[in-house]
């Protein structure tokens, strides 16, 4: 058969010829920026891809991103990986120095940055030699200055492609060339970057477009509500071209109101983003009266979405929800809820698509004997996870070729995905296995706590014992056996944390997170004053 | 990212870990045979793997199958291709020595046959010195002898499976790796082999599996009613198991009762065939009051499908009609008109979904500048899509890499696809092309025509002239006047046919098609002696 290369750009070219007048609509707050067809968008990002040649670029050569969902943003992730540039997205919301250590171990050599985030910019860039140009996306001739004093050189990302755009004949590499790179940041360490390929996000978008799984059509309008620099925006920048389903980026904000006045005017059917997007929207379309006829599902990804939430999107939107289990390192779907699932039980995240191959094993790496209605860590296989970290020198895999998640699952009899907390957090006592994700869940559920974390202390006695760190909601107050009495008969009783601690406030990683590793050390040097 | 191959036994270990107790059906005359788990149906093709290695199977080693749509065969399908050897589905409906010709030109070793064809078998046996095994698919004890005088060695199935049956480790091989072998007959020549790999049946699949494509879900109770020796099944003995979907094989019978029968008794959801079985449905269930409730979608490919069966078909069984266009060199899948598609066109046959690229040329090759309403030559693109066939010494690809369907097409505004004819049948008159295709369609829909061709036949002063040749219903007769006279106004004057010929019995290819080139042969030799 033939020699044809799974290459990204055939998503936006299939687009531009059959679906050449399709829309993709850009929106800041609602108010829609620019409409523009998928033909002569993909017009203007293969003109780009001839600017960034003329800038300099080559083959494997990294562009970063610092921007939002908008239509440049899609210019550029089609302009560079189309072209064999590598599009680098990188989460705004890092550190500058987190930021400035990833552009630079990525030796991006030109920023694309949204004009919102020029401040972050100016402290990012003195900190990254390897930038020689910066792309201004959205912003106007009166924001130049702001590199004086840089080497790099600062253009407009219209007048770019009006002063150096030219044509360029796309996929003319082998499909296992990298075409995005993504880093994530866990609750501990640096964040590691995750280079996927043409291979890996063509095959990534054929099973999210199965009708289980994400199951787009070309009659959709979809709203990319996951920002564009998580994890390729869930794959749907390629996945909605790929079925000419008319597109909507809603830019920067994605604040109930402005979200749901777009998903209205634009008659989204299907948007995809993390629940507390769409508590927002509840909580406008409850206090405006706004109506979303149009609307019939919502792609539910990220955390655990508590199953009252669950509930009330679909009682008061009247839409089918899908629920999801992803990470960076899967492109990122793992599991799926099918469209219309009951979710008898609100932990679960679906089954996992033709394409993605499951398995759990025990702490050492052995396959279960039983794969149903047990805990085990969770591996994943499939052409596109992840084999080994950008510039690792070491495979992230097992001797069967699986990715270890980090994250403890069970499945139940129907296949269904629970994740059940990460197996780095998980307490060794007295030679057993405490998993803190438990602990967690139970006390959650009092009204007085906000925030719960739950980690191991050394102990001489046991290895590790377990402590309870709460933050409380203002104006509560607790007393800790008040806290540990909710957890009689729920756990075994040794599981039950001999300490408690109240912080005024919960450390946060970047991601918003809790800093797992920083309790960690703060239970390991001090003896905890609250008790 | 990971190097996992794109393989077809991945669709049966998917179903048999996520789906192990969803049934495959066997039936024969709408009376079920047997009903298995895919966990164990996997289990027992995975040990007929080993068995066919026992018998000294080699990789890339072709078997042969005459059979029905079977549980066995199925298991013939996976057992072959997942051990690395090429399952060569033969069509029994090939004459013995277009057969002979075929698993001699393939070197088939092992031969599985159905005991329905066992007369057919024996005539074809001695013509084929390669074959060493027969395996009989569905036969008892009692057939044996038929092999006397033979070298090769006979085997029932499950005796085979229970004797030499081992487990084996399926996959272990590039993905560019042979798996099936069909060949195809056109209304000319001699039948010619499209050799399919794993990858392009395994990306065929996931294109299958878009929603807006055929789409299958793991509710779906989906009946093959397509020959599984017609390339591949149409893919979906791969995409029912990718999904978990229930599989429904009828067997060898496919008349109206039998499918009906089956399909109310085991609630099939959704059925794929040539038009002619849906008809023969209709016909049963209008005759016995037979109700489907469960039915909600046909799949219809092969020839063009006349507007009022359509709109018979669905006003009657109240389901949802997906027409489609497809050939043995694309696996078969080329257009498709998406679940509930309005066909104000009845010609028309869909999009192409994503992976699939099409264009139009002149007769010189040359892409038609616009692509739109206009007929042209049909070229497609696509990793599963034919580059030479099977011990062609030369690519059947244009320039571009586009392979040259033979047929004539065009596409409306929407881009859906309508064949107007095949691009060999075309007549040159003064420089001028005729298309015999829509001639054809006119004198076709006289009443008393029963079938009709158009061929060429060379002509001193025009290069080529159209003859119409028909074969008249029972009790009808004609004056070449009345059969012209439709064209009046309809076509351009000199399209017109300058002779008229009535055929007691157009001569027939073995598909079925009208052989033109016995026509075109006679037309050349010949003056026909009624005008």
């Amino acid at each position: 058969m033939q020699n044809y290369r799974l290459t990204t750009d055939k998503f936006i070219e299939h687009a531009a010829k059959w679906s050449p007048q399709r829309e993709i609509v850009w929106a800041e707050q609602g108010i829609v920026q620019n409409r523009i067809g998928y033909a002569a968008m993909r017009d203007r990002s293969n003109r780009l891809s001839g600017a960034l040649k003329a800038l300099g670029l080559l083959t494997g050569d990294r562009v970063g991103t610092l921007a939002w969902n908008t239509q440049h943003h899609l210019e550029i992730y089609y302009a560079t990986m189309s072209a064999g540039f590598v599009c680098h997205t990188l989460n705004s919301r890092f550190t500058v120095a987190h930021l400035a250590a990833i552009v630079n171990e990525a030796e991006d050599r030109v920023l694309a940055v949204a004009s919102s985030l020029l401040s972050l910019l100016r402290e990012l860039l003195p900190l990254c030699p390897t930038v020689e140009h910066v792309i201004l996306l959205d912003g106007d001739v009166n924001e130049l200055p702001i590199l004086e004093g840089s080497k790099a050189q600062l253009w407009l990302h219209d007048t770019l492609l009006e002063t150096l755009g030219a044509p360029f004949v796309w996929g003319e590499f082998d499909e296992e060339t990298p075409a995005g790179l993504c880093y994530t940041s866990g609750t501990t360490g640096a964040p590691r970057g995750v280079l996927y390929s043409h291979r890996s996000n063509y095959l990534h978008t054929l099973r999210a477009l199965q009708a289980d799984s994400i199951g787009l059509t070309g009659n959709d309008v979809a709203m990319i509500a996951v920002p564009m620099f998580h994890a390729n925006g869930w794959g749907l920048p390629f996945a909605t071209p790929a079925v000419g389903a008319k597109l909507v980026l809603p830019g920067r904000h994605a604040d109930g109101a402005s979200l749901a006045t777009l998903m209205r005017d634009e008659g989204v059917t299907f948007a995809a983003g993390v629940h507390t997007l769409w508590l927002g929207v509840i909580d406008h379309v409850e206090a405006t009266g706004m109506e979303l006829p149009n609307l019939k599902r919502l792609l539910i990804g990220g955390s655990r979405c508590p199953e009252a939430l669950l509930r009330r999107i679909e009682q008061r939107l009247g839409v089918q929800l899908q629920t999801s289990w992803g990470m960076t390192e899967l492109s990122p779907l793992g599991t799926i809820a099918v469209p219309g699932a009951s979710w008898s039980d609100h932990h679960a995240s679906g089954r996992p698509p033709m394409g993605i191959d499951l398995k759990l094993t025990d702490a050492y790496g052995t396959t279960l004997a039983s794969q149903r209605n047990v805990v085990g860590h969770l591996k994943v296989k499939g052409a596109s996870v992840l084999d080994r970290y950008y510039k690792s020198e070491t495979d992230a895999l097992d001797a069967e070729g699986y990715f270890d998640t980090g994250d403890l699952a069970s499945l139940d009899d129907e296949g269904n995905l629970s994740i059940c907390g990460r197996s780095k957090d998980l307490i060794k006592s007295g030679g057993e296995w405490i998993n803190p994700a438990e602990i967690e869940d139970i006390v959650g559920r009092l009204p007085a706590v906000r925030l719960v974390a739950v980690v191991g202390r050394t102990d001489r006695k046991w290895g590790e014992r377990p402590v309870l760190v709460v933050e409380l909601n203002a104006g509560e107050s607790f007393r800790p056996d008040d806290l540990l009495a909710c957890l009689q008969g729920k756990v075994a009783n040794w599981w039950i944390p001999d300490k408690v601690v109240q912080m005024e406030s919960m450390p946060l990683a970047a991601t918003g997170k809790i800093d797992k590793n920083r309790l960690r050390m703060d239970a390991a040097m001090t003896d905890f004053t609250a008790e």
